[in-house]
């Protein structure tokens, strides 16, 4: 993440802030977008130990429960989150 | 998340697999829901320290970064966790 970006600020001081607070963010972002990644891939592996010994690709239950987790955890912007990285365990990334 | 939930499958070494995969799955759910609500709280300080010193409120050039950074990384599914993250940044977690 480029650190050129406008702070939004003409202030120094505010401006130093600003900056140091998004560079945790960028950290967080990378943390996140790792998380995500390796969370689709055990997904896949999940899906595939299933579909090997015959049983069904998903598990409806657990995606709610998830779905849900995420929910209590962070509000109606949780759902999103969730459906995303759900959507990640299934799809491209990771096959 | 519950350990109970039905794993797909009736095969017991399969099964033995799935869960252990899960465990680490909800580690990473862990990982991601604390990231969120860290990164909105940070998100809450910025957009404080900004306003308090006349900015504005949004960077918008920032958030379109962070868009693309999400979706670079993810695909499409980017979009959507990088938009509610954004929005947990403006909204009510950490306020």
């Amino acid at each position: 993440m480029s650190e050129n970006l406008s702070s939004g600020t003409d202030d120094p001081l505010s401006d130093a802030e600003i900056q140091a607070y998004r560079q945790e963010i960028n950290e967080l972002d990378r943390t996140i977008i790792e998380a995500a990644r390796r969370r689709s891939e055990i997904s896949h592996l999940i899906g595939r130990t299933r579909k090997a010994s015959g049983g069904t690709k998903l598990v409806y239950a657990r995606e709610t429960a998830i779905l849900n987790q995420y929910r209590d955890a962070l509000g109606p912007e949780g759902v999103p989150i969730a459906n995303a990285l759900l959507q990640l365990g299934r799809g491209r990334l990771g096959q």
